[in-house]
This record gives structure tokens, sequence and C-alpha cells, in this order.
């Protein structure tokens, strides 16, 4: 068992939330650990992870428009790259989530998943695992 | 000694922030583990949690102030629940925080305190902790 | 070996984020440990810290200045201090960032660097290690 995991996603647009929640789980269930943290950390600085409802599609639509309100693309911005306002929104969303196991599954509330944000693509992405 | 614990807790309002240290204090002093990370969880998804100053209580009325002039309730949302607001902001504040644990203590600094952050109450909510 | 080390800094005007990477690498690489988490934290509630780009110096000028947009200091704040904004920014931001360590380094993006950031200073600031 390597002690770090890989998940590997492909996003569809600039702004994107995809779940991963499945692929954590199945990784978790794998290690055979039974009690613990799981960290899910992103490589990435123009894209976030974060936990929230996966019931509606319309609370993602909702929570990326915002950001995109709060932080337009064309901002009075610096860096040349046309990308700042995804690092900010990288920022404001975080690099990773931390999630308890329990009798090997994650703890997870009713309504929540886990979802890779994308503020910068369509790109491939890659989401790193440890228990 | 149960691996993960549970805070219950009632808010009494729409916006609200609960100071929960003492509660984690407690659980982190009865687990009888000396060093390590404590992990505080919401397992909600119109709720999030954050360390910030607790002596003087206009600190959490400008945070909630603030995130609401940011997010208003009343925004151009999708999600037919009238909530959008707040899994934009459970999602901006993070969903959990993780405190250093020195020789059974939580180590934070003088003015730090572990505040709950309702953003759709009032409702009855839960924590988890595990160290 | 203590189990919390301590990285100490002197930030230089009120927002300003500092690069502080290469001293939690050399505090892991001292740890001797080859496979974990660490937890990067900081003890103020004006203040926090993120994971972002750290090629072009721009990008950290674009954060601060967007987060400067969002929470301006001069807002309609309760607290008496003058520094209500921080207060926010802080928990924006967040108070801490869990990194990967495989190998006995830490498992980075190419781009990703770790920042503390000030939103109060200049000012001597802790930032607290566990792994």
């Amino acid at each position: 068992m390597k002690s770090v995991s890989t998940i590997k996603i492909r996003t569809s647009s600039r702004s994107d939330m995809v779940d991963i929640t499945s692929q954590v789980r199945q990784i978790v269930s794998e290690s055979g650990i039974s009690d613990g943290v799981c960290i899910v950390f992103v490589p990435h600085t123009t894209a976030g992870i974060t936990i929230n409802e996966g019931a509606d599609p319309n609370v993602c639509t909702d929570i990326l428009g915002k950001l995109n309100d709060l932080v337009p693309r064309d901002g009075r911005f610096l860096h040349m790259e046309g990308n700042s306002d995804s690092h900010v929104k990288a920022s404001l969303v975080g690099s990773s989530v931390s999630v308890i196991v329990e009798k090997g599954s994650l703890v997870l509330g009713t309504w929540q998943k886990i979802f890779f944000c994308e503020f910068d693509g369509p790109r491939s992405r890659r989401i790193y695992l440890t228990i």
C-alpha cells in the first residue's frame, strides 16, 4: 500500500466543481485503515477543494457564480497570465480538506460531498490523498 | 475511548458564531492524548468552522456582517431552498480546523477561540472531533 | 526532537505574504519523519496561511489587493481596534494548511509555495508546525 494515492480527473470548463467523493471513498476502503483522518490535497494553484451539498447541482452553480461575482476574471490584476482571479479563488476555498475516517468509512454529513474546484480549466488535474 | 467525539449545539439565529473552545479542550483533556493534532469537523453544508478572536464579541459580529455583505441572502441564485448564500459562506470559511495538541493541551494563540459558524440557523448542529 | 516546531518571521507592511516554504522544508527534513502530514498553524487572529503560486510575486500582490477590495479596512465595523478587516481576511484564508510528507519531502505541486499572510502588520509573528 502506497502512503500517498492519486486521483486524476479532467475538468470540463473554466469554472467547474467535480464530485470526487466516490473515488476518495474507494481509496479509503482499499487502504484497510479503520480509524484516522483522510487528507485530500490539491497540488495546483488555480484550483481548490471544498465540501458542500451534492444533492442539487444548482448549489455548485451558485457557489461558482458567486465566486465569479466576487472575483471577476477581468479585475485590476498585475499577474500577466490572465488567471489572477483563479489564484485568489484558490486561496479563498483552500488547498485541502480533512475528513475523519471511522470504522473504515468517511465520516460525512448526509448532504456532504467532496468537490474538486476548477478555477482555470478545462485541464487535466491531480488530487493527492493520504490517511 | 471512542476515536470520534461529538459536540452538540443549538444555534440562535440565521447567522451565528458559537465559541466551542471549552468543549474541544475538555474532549482533548479526557482523551489522555499528549501530542498530536485535533481535527474539528462540521458535517453540515450550510455551516462552517473557524478560529478567530474571542475577547471582543464585536469581532464575530463584524465577520458575520461582512460575510452577509459579500454574499447576501437574496443574490442571483438558482438553488430553490433560499439558502445558497449559506452554502457559499460554508465553502469560504471551510468545514474543518486543525489544532495542534502538545502535552495534552490545545496549542492556540492568546486571542484564538474555535467558533462554529452558523449560516442557516437557528438549528441543532453537530461537530465531530478526532485527535 | 520536539513535537512542535516554531518559525519566527517579521512582516514588513500591513498586508504581506511571506514565503515560508524553505523553513517548513528544513523542519520536515530535520524531523527525520518519512511519511505523514505536516500541519502548519498560525496562532494569530489577524493573519492566515495559504498555498499559492510563488514564481511571480504579482500573484501575491493580486491576492492581497483583491482581499483589500473585498474587505476594505474602513468598512462598517463595530470592533474598535480598526482591524476588523484583518479578522475577516484571517477567517477567509484560514489558520492552517495541511501538506503531505512522503519519503521525507513535502508533496507540493510545481508552482506551490506556503505563504504566511499578514493582514495587520508589520509585526513579529510565529508559525507552529507539527508532523
